[in-house]
Formats: structure tokens, sequence, C-alpha cells
């Protein structure tokens, strides 16, 4: 294990228990500082990991975790990328620098890794649903102990937040809602609510009392037993004078407090102490900034600082690997280039996405065209109903959702988009295993979720050239709901910027000619399919090669011609084979008579942990490799078959 | 047809040009009292409709109609089945009387039915998303016209909503949503909200000033150029002064109008054209009565008249069919007296439901044991990490959710429940054709998209001793994620309340012997299956049925039996083909070299419209007849092979 320096009293806390047994007030500043420090540390040397949240948070977590009797109190985090100082402080510092990696530790919370994460997260907005929940069973079984949710201010704008929000507003069971406002998500946050919170926070009104309410707020420990109702007027002050428009939140049956400054750790743990005395459900809204203590990333840009990378500590300077040769770009800036490209000739074309435009590159459409351009938030539901909206007034609005978040918008592509049959062009990003951020992540279900739904087109290209051309079609006539999936990172091509030309609907490849048996695929792992059948040809074999390019609808013609020669077929896919693309093979073999070996290859019935996404494929066995064994294993029946014995 | 009465000046009106171009304010609340009156006979003579919500919004319905220039001005109704007065305005009088039938009109808006029904609705709080996509579309083509969404306080709840008010709180697009405050979805509504927009309405400040607010409204209209500033005025005064609470919605930059009387045609008329000429993003808060103005819905009891099925309209007596002879139960009645039996027993079960306790008959346990009981209102998606959490500390969630929304939850179910592996029973109700609903709300797609999911039990009872078998099982130690699901409607035994046995996670069951062919099926339509193999047997065909029970994990002992004496088999579910049950069965078939032909009955590949479920399975092709047709098909082939001709 490569070794990282740890601080004086960073080295003395192993557990929470630690840092509350060991440790006095006046030196959490210190200890705040180590911690961050670590985190940096081990991070620009990684790499790969999610950064400038955990530092916003270092305050936070210390604080929390001196407050509060972790684990037995529980501490949620929303998101989850931010809760690396958590992790360290909660006997995983020796594991931090396996962060994301195969087999090491989970860049997310997770129930499964640490008795200190009681609820995992990954997706946005779950955690005060989950935290009334965990209340409200704690509360049937009589055991008493603290619940936080730790929830940012772009997380918040997620519905299910609100509906949360909602149902713990109408009950009395305590719980403290931490709202870490930062004005970030990855991209700037957007929406009402943050320049409501924004407004919250630097009128002068707030400004001149500011001071006068921290006083107040400071004196509450002192009182011990009459903390509540001092509290309570503390509330009421701040409500009757200057923050009339917390009542965003206090409409909803939370006392709100804030907001205060998350980076002062002494004044923050004075502050959890006293609202621990605070019954019922209540809202803490702390301030902080994403990247902060460390210089380049607390003044240089955050989307950039979200997830740098390996970098120079000192200098900061974030370490490109500089290729040997050029390289493919990758999906997302295909995406972004052709979008621009496209909506430049057709100007019904919209574009769409929940808070992530720098993630699926829709930030150059967005540069180019701003007022045809929509970040709505992490608020994929709305995002999709509002897509459905533009074009049922006739535009082509583009709607890009990474695969997994897009299962939050399952019912209003059913039900807005497809019942409609409006031409809505999802752009499935990240669809298939996506490495390193884990099961919460991958992609793998959307092709088998998307072929279900009448009236839906549902396509994968095998390179970048495929993913214009089937962008280009999108946006052609009315073709109804149209999903394009393509997955996180590079493509195949060099010079990618080829012509664009209209694809048949339902149409498929034929890749090469082969004489023994056939491979289906659908989108880039039938690359890998062919290095298998490259390095199989060399050993003597003969495979053809299809890309079936639709999931649906199915190019029946080229299925026809597939099962008419061959009786040994293998499909692959980069997604769950239950269901699946392989399954939609099935059910054309079954309609029409084929009586064919089909063996599926793709993500089987479990749920995948993170890794490269090549140490991933390899395992789920579809990699060149895992592919080349399969055609081994067919190849061997096939001419045992023939020749009543094994050949190979 | 038969004729109803219509009263004088509604006969005048086919298109809301009529009730515009001859009618005057004066004559509104006539013709609201005719509307309503139509409204009333119709329903009460053909039953099978929704009632309460199309009569509280009467008024607001004429006075859009009287406003706005509809269909080129947009009216998005959310859930959309208070929008009879809608349809019967708009040239649809005259098919009223067919509303939700098969081949009749639909009981929600629908584009493909008519002009004035812009953005088709059914599941709930779609309409702010959808209608800011329409003002987008319409500036960016340079359209002027109006848009406005009617919601319910109930839809409100649904986070999508939220999401929908932040993202056009951000901007600065005409749109007025008009809040319908009747404090209640089917069920009363629940959340902090509603507790806030009841304090709204009978706080003494508010009734004091009323009357004011009133008079500076109504003058609005005479002040023509200057009427925005005096709004605006307005609005000021009304913030500023008394209804600080509205900030709710003024935190998300909503101009605030309200709360007024949503039964006085006249005044919401001039309301209506006054905010006409307020730009921005807006909210009227009108207040209404679910069922006004029929003295036994008004005064009735509200979820009762939800949708009270045929009744006399003199007395308000409902019209029960009595049977011939005693009926078989409800499955939704099967469910809720078994909910309260195992939780009398097993303390850790706790019952959720959002907004459908009625519905699913969870108000059983409701009245049982309300501390344990959880109605979260219309939040799907709370909903399903609420129980997440509830099972994170150790209880036993049995979730109840309508298929088709259940949609709504799918990424929580995997992401907070699934990946987990948390012990929550989803119970999907109305999982199946529906019937009168229609395509908005037929639960045709659970088995598939809940199959896919990793450590997911998936599992159908044929009839209620298997549900409250399977119900029993689901509570016993930890079974991880479970999900049963049943149809709408009654069951099959008179006798139903069996003793509770366990069963074999994953067996299914030989309901018969056969030799010339299986049916496999999933679920209650296993009875029709049965039926038709009593109609075949009587015609010399001998034919095995297997309930399969289990759709995850499959039985594979059970089909290694039937694949190993079968070589035709036909599978049966009430459910989408593609990707489902028979789908499960063609990847077993695969994975074990199985050959047989296999015929898929179910729902096929597109959206099926309303109709009784027995219309709708006959034209699916999976009622006992369509069975027995596809019976004939195979037993005649296998006979033709067997013997070198047509047998049959």
């Amino acid at each position: 294990m490569k070794k990282y320096s740890v601080g004086e009293k960073l080295a003395q806390i192993e557990f929470p228990e630690d840092l509350r047994n060991k440790f006095s007030l006046e030196e959490l500043p210190q200890i705040s500082d180590e911690l961050r420090d670590f985190i940096v540390e081990v991070l620009s040397d990684i790499g790969n990991s999610h950064f400038g949240a955990s530092l916003g948070v270092v305050e936070l977590t210390v604080a929390l975790h001196y407050v509060f009797n972790t684990p037995d109190d529980r501490i949620v985090w929303d998101v989850g990328h931010q809760a690396y100082g958590h992790k360290i402080l909660t006997g995983r510092r020796d594991q931090f620098h396996t962060n994301r990696m195969k087999d090491g530790i989970s860049g997310f919370p997770k129930r499964s890794e640490s008795e200190f994460d009681p609820f995992g997260t990954g997706h946005s907005s779950t955690s005060i649903s989950a935290t009334l929940g965990m209340t409200l069973a704690d509360q049937a079984q009589g055991k008493q102990r603290h619940h936080v949710a730790v929830i940012g201010d772009g997380a918040l704008t997620g519905g299910m937040s609100f509906e949360g929000l909602n149902h713990a507003g109408s009950l009395d069971n305590d719980m403290l809602i931490i709202l870490n406002d930062n004005c970030m998500s990855i991209d700037p946050n957007v929406g009402a609510l943050k320049e409501y919170l924004t407004d919250i926070t630097v009128s002068k009104t707030y400004n001149k009392v500011k001071d006068d309410v921290w006083k107040i707020l400071g004196k509450i420990s002192k009182f011990g037993p009459n903390a509540q109702s001092i509290a309570s007027k503390v509330s009421r002050t701040i409500k009757g004078s200057f923050l009339k428009k917390s009542n965003f939140f206090e409409s909803l049956n939370f006392r709100y407090f804030g907001p205060v400054d998350g980076h002062d750790v002494v004044a923050l743990t004075q502050i959890l102490e006293d609202l621990k005395e605070i019954k019922g459900p209540k809202i803490l809204h702390i301030l902080t900034k994403k990247g902060k203590g460390y210089e380049h990333s607390e003044w240089g840009d955050p989307t950039l600082w979200h997830a740098p990378g390996v970098f120079n500590k000192d200098t900061g300077e974030i370490i490109k690997v500089t290729p040997k040769s050029e390289e493919p770009p990758k999906y997302q800036d295909v995406f972004g280039h052709t979008i621009v490209e496209l909506a430049e000739k057709n100007e019904k074309i919209m574009g769409i996405t929940p808070a992530m435009a720098t993630g699926c590159s829709l930030n150059f459409m967005m540069k180019a065209m701003p007022e045809r351009t929509f970040d709505v938030g992490i608020a994929e539901q709305h995002a999709v109903t509002f897509s459905a909206g533009l074009a049922a007034e006739g535009m082509i609005p583009f709607c890009n959702i990474y695969s997994s978040f897009m299962q939050r918008a399952f019912d209003q592509i059913i039900h807005d988009v497809a019942i409609q049959n409006l031409n809505v062009v999802f752009c499935l990003d990240r669809g298939g295993l996506v490495g390193a951020d884990g099961a919460t992540h991958h992609g793998t279900f959307d092709l088998a979720y998307m072929r279900m739904i009448p009236n839906m087109t549902v396509c994968s290209p095998m390179n970048e050239e495929e993913l214009r051309n089937l962008m280009y079609t999108a946006q052609l006539e009315n073709k109804g709901p149209f999903a394009i999936r393509y997955p996180r990172g590079k493509g195949e091509m060099i010079n990618w910027k080829t012509p664009l030309k209209e694809v048949k609907i339902g149409s498929g490849r034929k890749i090469k000619n082969g004489g023994e048996l056939a491979i289906l695929s659908i989108g880039p792992i039938g690359n890998e399919a062919l290095k298998a059948i490259e390095k199989a040809e060399a050993e003597n074999m003969s495979v053809a090669l299809y890309d079936l390019r639709f999931v649906k609808p199915l190019d029946e013609v080229l299925l026809h011609e597939v099962f008419s020669k061959f009786d040994h077929v293998i499909t692959v896919e980069d997604g769950c084979i239950n269901g699946g693309m392989g399954s939609a093979v099935l059910e054309f073999m079954a309609e029409n008579g084929y009586k064919a070996n089909l063996v599926r290859l793709g993500v089987p019935d479990k749920f995948i942990n993170q890794g490269s996404q090549e140490e991933l494929w390899a395992d789920c066995g579809y990699d060149a490799n895992g592919i080349l064994n399969t055609l081994y294993q067919q190849i061997s029946l096939i001419r045992s078959k023939n020749t009543g014995r094994n050949a190979l």
C-alpha cells in the first residue's frame, strides 16, 4: 500500500468515538484541516474521484461525528459523493486510496460496506424519504436515536425531496435536515429555488441582523432544559423579523434555522448540539463552498474540480495523460457537437438535460444557442414531460439523461411521450456498465425497459458515425419517441466527423460474413465482438458479425438471414440479459419458428460493483476474451456435432 | 342513442365559441347549472365514471372557456378526470354517455380525441411540466396564446409538480396555474402542504380582509393598460399584509392570487380576464368542493362520490347490482383484510400507500392500526424510498401502489430497495388490463420491468387463497424485495378466507395434466386458460395447465417437466408480451436447450384503449375464447405433424 501522510490528530482517529473521546472542541479546526489535506493528497494521486463536494463538507463531517453518537445515530448523505470525509472518519481511512476501484471501497455510502452507512445512496434526492422511514421504524421499535439527512441545494430540487418534505412536515418525528447550500449540483444549480436561497443569503436585511441571531444561537446551549423554548424564540425572531422567505420550509411545517457558515466547525458543532434538543422536523441551512480549503478548487472552475482526475496537489495542475497517438473522441462530445450541427439546420431542435449539461456535453449547445437549451436542474421527471410539452407543440426535443437516471422518468416516458406518440428523442448517455460509479449508476436496464414501450424506437450506435447518423435520422420528419443509447467514454474513430446520412428505421448492418456461427451485437460492445472474431479467425474459425443497431423495431430481414443460415448464434449486449436485446431475438425466433442455439452474453442477473469498464465487461464475460471463450465453446459444440467428436 | 335532457342554454353550445359568442356574463351561472345537471343525469345513468371531481370544477370550466380562446389557447387538466364538463363544452356532449366505454370517449383528455385536449393526462402532476414546455415551444415559434394548467391540491404534492414549479419560476414565460383546492385527492389529501393550504384558507386575518382584496381585484379590469401595475399592487398588498404564507409559491417566483371562491362563476370569469393581462408565471388558488352542487355528493362522503357508479339522481341512492348468488370478493379487499390479519401477528409489518388507501383497501389497516399505516399523498417515489427507510431499520413494509403508478417509482425500486436487498413487499394492485381507465392506467408492464431487477422476487397469485399465501410468505424472515401482482376486481373464491400457508419461493403449480400440449399461465388470467381447456377437452383435446406463480425466480423443476414432455407450449399472461413472462420462459428454454414451439399470449406491442376487462382480454386474444382459438391452431398443427394432415 502506498503511504500517504496523515496529520497528527487525524492519525489518532480510527472511528468517530476517537474523535469524540480524544479531542476538545478547540481542536476541531485542526482536525478539519488534516482531514482536508488527506483527502487532497490521496485524491490528487489516485484521481478518478469526486473532489469538490467532499472538500465542501469537511467541517460539517467533523461536526456531525463530534456531536452525534454514530453509528447509533443515523446520518444519510444525499447522493453521497460528498461522503469521503465521512468514510475516512469511520474506519476506512486506510482503504480510502482504493476509492471507486475494483474491489475497493465504493464512491458512495453503502450499507454492505459499513455500519456507519445506514442507507446507501448514489442517485439524488432520496435522503429525506429514507430518513423519515428510518425515524418511524425506530419509533415503532422504541429506539431513541438522532436522524440526520444531509442534502445539497441541487438535490433538493429533485421532486422526491419535496414529496419527502411534505410527508415529514405532516408528522412530528424528530429529524434534522441539513441543507448544504453551495449553489451547485455538478453544473451550477438552476431553478427558482436556487434564486430563492440566494435571496435569503445575500439580502441586506439578513446580513444586518445575522450577527444578532448568531449571538442568540450561541447562547442556547447554556440554557440547558430551557433550550427549546429559547430556540423557539430564536426561530420566531428569525421568521418574524427578517427571514420571511424562509417560509418555503416553514410552510411545510419545518423549523428553519440559518443560513450559517458551514466552514466554521466550532460554531457548527455548537449549533448541532443545540438542535439535538429541538423536537420535530427541522432544517439547518448551511452555506459552503464546493472545493473549499484547497486553493485551486476553491477559486477555480467548480465544474472542473467536481471530479478533476489526477492532479499535482502543490501546483493544482490537472494531469492529463497525453495519449501516444491521436485518440477517438468521447461519445459525449460527438453528441454535443452533432446536436449543435443539427440544430443549426433544424430550428425545431431543442436540447434538454436535468443537471448533466457538462457530463453529457450539452453545454456545447448551451453556449452556442442558449435560448434553445435547457438545464432544468435535478429533475428527470420534469425533463421528460417538459420535453413532451415541447413536442406537443411541434418542437423536436433531444432530452439527454444518463441511462440510470432515466429510470426516474420511466412513467413519464410511457405516459407523457409514448402514449401520445410524441417526437421526443431520448439520448441515453452512459448506457451499459459505467465503471467507477458502480451499481447505482450502471445503465444496464435501458434496452429492456425501453423496448417494452409501444411506439418507441430503440437503437444504439456501434461507433461515432452511427451515433451521428442516428441523431440525424431521429430529427427527420415525425419519428415518434426515439431512444438512442450510447456508453460512457471513448469512441472508435479518429475521423469521426462523417457526413450525416439517414438510417432506415429498424435496419441492422452485416459487419462481416462467416460460415460457422453468427454474433449479433448492439452498440459499441460490438467492437469487442469484432476483436474476438479476429482472434478466432486467426485460429481458423469462421464467424459472422451483425450489428443489430435497432433493438426495436428489429431488423427482421437481417434476422431471417441469420437464422436461415446459422444454427448457433451469440448475442452480445452491454446491458441486462433479462429482457434485453437477446430476449428480443428469442421472441423473434419463437414467432418465426427458428430453433437455433442462442447464447446470450450481457450483464447477468445481479448488481455489478465498480471497476473499470473493461474489468467489468471481463467479469460479465463479454469483453473480447469473454466472447472469444464463448466462441471456442460454441464452435467446439458445432464441430463435435458435425464430426461426432470435439474438433478443437 | 339514449336521450338525456339538455338545458336550454347548454343545448346552444356545441363548442366554446358558442359559449363566448352567444351568452353574456350574467348567463354563466345558469349555464353552469345546466352543465352540472347534464353531468349528473348522464353519469347517474351510465355509472362507471368519476363524478365528484368534475362537479367541483363546473364553474371553473365555464369561466375558462368563456375567457380563453380555446382551442388556440391551451388548457391542460392535471390527472384529467375532472375534465368531463370540458369535454361536454368542446364538441363531445353527444358522445358523453359513452364515457369510458369501449370505443367511446376516454375518461381523460386525449390529444387524439380533440384539438381541445392539447395534452393527454391520466397520471397525476404532469400539467405544470407539460404546460411549461408548450409555452416555450410557442415562444420559439412566435405564437401568442395563453397557457393554463389546472391542478388539484392533491396532484400538487406529486414531486414532479414541484420540479415543474421550480423550473417555471426561473423563467418569465406567461403561464397560469390554477390550483383547484378541494382538500382531496381520491382520499382526503395529506401532507404538510395541505395543512399549509388549509391554514391560508381558514386564517382569521385572511377572512377579515378578503373582501377588500376582492374589491381591488374586481376593479382591475376597469383600468385597462394599467391593469398590470395595479395587479402588482394588489399582489404586494396580499403578500405584504396578510398572506405571508403564500410565500411557498412566491419563493418559487410565482405570483400568487387567492384564495377565491371557485363556485362563483361570474367573479371567477372576471379574475381570469384580469389575470390574462398579467405577465409571467402565476398561480390562482381557488377553493372548490368536490361533488359541488349535487346535494348527495356535496354533503355525502366524498370518497364514496369520487366514482359512485350508477345512482338514482333524484334520491342519491347508489344502485348496487345485487348478484344472484354470493360473489367472490375483490382482490383489493382480500389484500386489505389479509394485511390486517398478518400485521396483528407480526408487529414489523407496516402499510404504505400513496393516496390509494380506499382503492387498494389499505384503509382497513388504516382504521385498525393507524399508527402503522401511512397514506403519504400522491408521491410514489417517496412511498418506495420511505418504505426502504423503514426496511433498513428492520420493519417489513407492504407498499401498495397501482401497477401503472408504480412506474413512477421504478428507479427507487432499483436504487433504494433492490440494490440494498431490502425486505420491501410491493403490492402491485391493478396489474394487467384495468378496464375503463384505459391506456394510461393499464398495469401491463410490471412483470417485465420487475423481473429485470436483480434480487427481486416477482409473483402473481391465481386466486384469493394464493394471494393470501404469497402475502404470508413475503413477511416470513428476510425475503428481500418481493413483488406480488394482482388485478383490479373480483377474485374466484366465495370462501376465500383460507388458512395461511407458506409458499416455496419460485415454485409453480400443476393445475391439471394433459397430453397434447401445455399452457403456462401467471396470475388470475390462468382461470381463463382453465375455461378454455375445459371447452377444448369437451372437444377431445388434451391440454395441461401450469400456474407458474413466480415470474422470478422461475420454477425450473416445473419448466423442465413441461419442456421434457411437450413440444408445443402456450404462455398466457395479462401483461405485455415484450419482455414479459413468456420471454422469461424463452430465456429458460434458450439456456437449457429446449426447442419447443412456444406461443406467447398477452398484451401486444401497442397501447390499449378502454373497455371492460373482458372486452380487452378478448381484443388481445387471451380471454377464454382467444385461448381456445390458439388451442385449436396449435393442436391442429400438432396433429397434422403427427398424422401428416390437418386433424381438426
